[in-house]
């Protein structure tokens, strides 16, 4: 078995769902693995990362309408509000949804379904750098 | 260190927790890995997975009540509406819960606690024949 | 590669964040693993894990209050109740949050993020006796 590390840049523009899938696939299809596992990992506390449909870009509107209702960004509704009225629902999202995935990979490929897509979640609504570890471990 | 791939397919007929613990199990032990890595994969958007309790069958009735509050079905709520009211609510559930597992195996069996069971999480209301992907990396 | 399996103890007082990064990442310096992969387990269902800001008080009551709200312990409300008010919301509280995760190991730590902590989430009001299992593959 070989070990691949591997760090993404992504910068984010607001609130959104940036898809991520082709990047961390074609890092897979350049390490030369055939057969392991794939992990994804997500070093933040107020973005995160999720698995949804790739086509309709209406479900991404849905998922923001979602979440802004689950957590609403509401003055006075936390305590924990010094780092902007997006922070402490940034911190709640990121609970409800991942911080890491760890995918198969099969014939050189990560074993995402055919309607499925990688998503970093962008909770706040400034710009961000963020960062995105990977890691895999396999044969070739 | 080997690895062991697996494709399991299930059978649903609308939305229900349909447990796999065992199939799951039994392919860990027909691999001879003593100790390593299990990770279980739900390559699909509108069901996923959970680990739950396995011994009430309530817990399972008290689970879909809380997700059918959680995340209605009803129309007029989503924009995304072209595959059915209960389409966009199983993407939201499944962002909600999992869409994989990884789990140390050891002494031959995966570390389940006593009262844990893996299930599939099906949110879609007509039957669905699906796949679950699994890796094994470890020693005998 | 080399494999490491360890399980923690750890002993709660009611319904809590309690911080585990520490023990964890000291077992993986213990090992003397440099480059692999990390996976956390809770093999319980009524405690999860969850990775949270590390910083702020405040963070983990807002918490606390967020979830009271979402998964409200109120009597009449849930089906299963023989084990008390508070053991099914714990059990729903587990299905949002998390059972495990694997995180990269880069230069003998594991890649958590500057703010980000590994928290046992425990649901349950009495005191508990919880295990962690963890596993590590990877190279010295």
């Amino acid at each position: 078995m070989k070990q691949f590390t591997k760090c993404l840049h992504v910068r984010t523009a607001g609130k959104d769902l940036i898809p991520i899938t082709h990047a961390v696939t074609d890092w897979v299809t350049e390490t030369g693995i055939i057969t392991g596992l794939l992990t994804v990992w997500c070093p933040h506390t107020s973005c995160s990362l999720t698995v949804q449909e790739n086509a309709d870009p209406t479900v991404r509107e849905d998922i923001a309408r979602f979440f802004d209702t689950l957590v609403p960004e509401q003055a006075g509704r936390y305590i924990h509000s010094s780092e902007g009225p997006d922070d402490m629902p940034a911190h709640l999202r990121t609970m409800l949804t991942q911080s890491g995935f760890s995918i198969p990979v099969i014939d050189g490929r990560p074993a995402f379904g055919i309607w499925q897509g990688l998503y970093l979640f962008e909770h706040r609504r400034t710009p961000h750098r963020r960062e995105i570890v990977l890691h895999l471990a396999g044969e070739m």
